[in-house]
């Protein structure tokens, strides 16, 4: 193999593919990055078996061939090369010289047969969605999806097509966050939990402009194709929460309240909850007012803030970090808390529109 | 007590002090913010008895009074206020209450008589130097004070006063930093020695302008007047190395270079230096050429770089990071590398002036 490629363009290919590279692996194959010059163009692929990035990159190819390259090390070199462009070559016996300037460093590569193949997924049911709205669809519902291990399908966040709304649902048995977009083409009804280590670096990937991208999946493989990547994902077996028939269809207590005075409140008295250990705040909604207590053997904090209310008065208890975490990406100036009792959930809505909802489970106070 | 404050100048406070605040002690109180309003003003005091940091804050004493505060706690607390004064009383029974806008925190204080005295230093010795001299001399050789405990002496670093010259010294055995200035005034001759973490803590409080600092030493500890602020530094007890001893005064081979150049290509070649554990890059010197080069078992990388040189070719070896570590603090753009023989150091010096001096011992290769 003979090419000649631009060094930000071979940057670029790396960061894109690295994503999904392995860290620590039994099989070196999947640290490394699988580079295959030929008719088809220059490729590089990463893979950790649970999700694979391929990438095309624009270079000039002066003689074919493929090989796998320690991933690490060649990303480092790489991206500390001179500007200018750079020429890699590899012999019949896999050893490749990266040169640039007055810089040229030789490896050993790894046999490209060795490295995994990754899944086929036809673009027999597809749908497409632009960039910027995956992506917001994939901030805001990620934070809820389970770290812990005990139920597995609560790792990944559940992709729903129906009645032409694409719907993303993450929780993780103390809250759920929900967001739901109209596709503006009708598409096959589907349901996919997507792991969500995948779709975070799906996330990563998309910019806050630029091309749709389109999205294929069946029974085991999901694939996201960006302008000229591809991320392929395995996807989650079994069979997720039934969503809808958690969500509160009423309230007893509506409040409204500016989202930024109540993270900072919220932030304040977590401070406190953090020492008690529990990271527990008590809501006192009344007279228009929402009070915010917490405290530990280390003293307490109070904060007041001015809310417009409906319905009845409620002390109710949650989790600090329960509500921080939602109001970190909630883009809403306003927001609607709707209580039903001080034992069931709240649900965090806009003020405006139905795109975004949010559960969360409040603590039992005696 | 019964104060009003700005947020701002309050965090500002904080800040200042923080830095010699005891992470993990086992007197509670050096975790702690110590805070006295008195006819002097208000002032914060932090020390871990190694370091003491004192500084004086604008602010409305309606009461004197003192306390010591949980100092983390305090410190998060009064960084996620909201904008606006702060309001901190203490009664009789060191029960604190901060109030800002619509949030109050209550906390218990600790005994302010259990607070350790700061060092008294007298001005009987000192001088003046501008801040951001002394902030780039600390700068220039910080780095190269010894980590390990073995020689505590060299856990410091060697303030000079002769001649009406400033020097600071940092070596650990391998590499040597000097820093000189010209004093503006003359002082009295001297030989201190200043833990590098108080050093670099210094380093830190001091602006790229401002006001001059005061600096003034008696045996046992130095005290820094920056502003309102006094840093109090118990010194390291011992002798410094004869430094001068070790300068070369001769070479062979004198080699002049861009120092971006260098740095890019030792930064490349340690890549794969690295992965040899042993961290050794090559120099060829010869034709008016530098080449470097490092191997390990997953490469070799070879670098070229144009030199104008005088005096013998030479072979010779560093660690890597010797290297990287001086070019990454010197501000010029061509350097001057002069070698006497492979098992001798290579001293480090700008092409103009000579404010700085960096001494770095090869390593043997065979």
């Amino acid at each position: 193999m003979i090419l000649h490629i631009e060094k930000e363009e071979l940057i670029f290919g790396i960061n894109t593919v690295q994503r999904a590279m392995a860290v620590k692996s039994t099989l070196p194959v999947l640290e490394g990055i699988y580079i295959c010059a030929d008719a088809k163009g220059l490729q590089l692929i990463c893979t950790d078996l649970s999700l694979g990035i391929q990438t095309f990159l624009a270079c000039d190819i002066e003689e074919e061939g493929k090989v796998v390259l320690p991933g690490r090390l060649f990303a480092e070199i790489v991206r500390k090369l001179p500007d200018g462009d750079v020429d890699i070559t590899i012999d019949d016996n896999l050893n490749v010289t990266i040169q640039c300037m007055g810089s040229r460093t030789k490896m050993k590569g790894l046999d490209p047969e060795t490295f995994p193949d990754l899944a086929e997924v036809s673009d027999a049911s597809s749908f497409t969605i632009a960039q910027p709205v995956l992506k917001d669809m994939i901030r805001q519902t990620i934070f809820a999806v389970a770290t812990d291990e005990t139920r597995p399908i609560l790792t990944g966040a559940l992709l729903e097509i129906q009645q032409n709304n694409l719907t993303m649902v993450a929780l993780d048995g103390y809250r759920l966050a929900l967001r739901k977009e109209a596709l503006s083409a009708p598409s096959e009804e589907k349901q996919i939990v997507i792991p969500g280590k995948s779709l975070s670096e799906i996330g990563k990937l998309l910019d806050d402009d630029g091309d749709d991208v389109h999205i294929m999946s069946q029974d085991t493989h999901v694939m996201v194709e960006i302008k000229n990547t591809r991320v392929i994902a395995r996807l989650l077996d079994g069979e997720f929460i039934k969503y809808r028939q958690i969500m509160p269809t009423d309230h007893h207590t509506r409040v409204q309240v500016a989202a930024r005075d109540l993270f900072d409140s919220i932030d304040r008295a977590s401070l406190m909850a953090r020492e008690g250990k529990n990271n527990l705040v008590r809501f006192q909604i009344s007279e228009n007012k929402l009070i915010l207590t917490s405290n530990s053997e280390m003293g307490d904090v109070y904060e007041e803030i001015p809310i417009a209310m409906e319905g009845q008065d409620l002390e109710i208890a949650f989790n600090a970090r329960y509500f921080t975490d939602v109001l970190k990406i909630m883009d809403d100036e306003t927001i609607n808390l709707d209580f039903t009792t001080n034992i069931s959930p709240c649900v965090v809505n806009p003020v405006e529109g139905d795109k975004f909802s949010y559960l969360v489970l409040p603590v039992r106070i005696y």
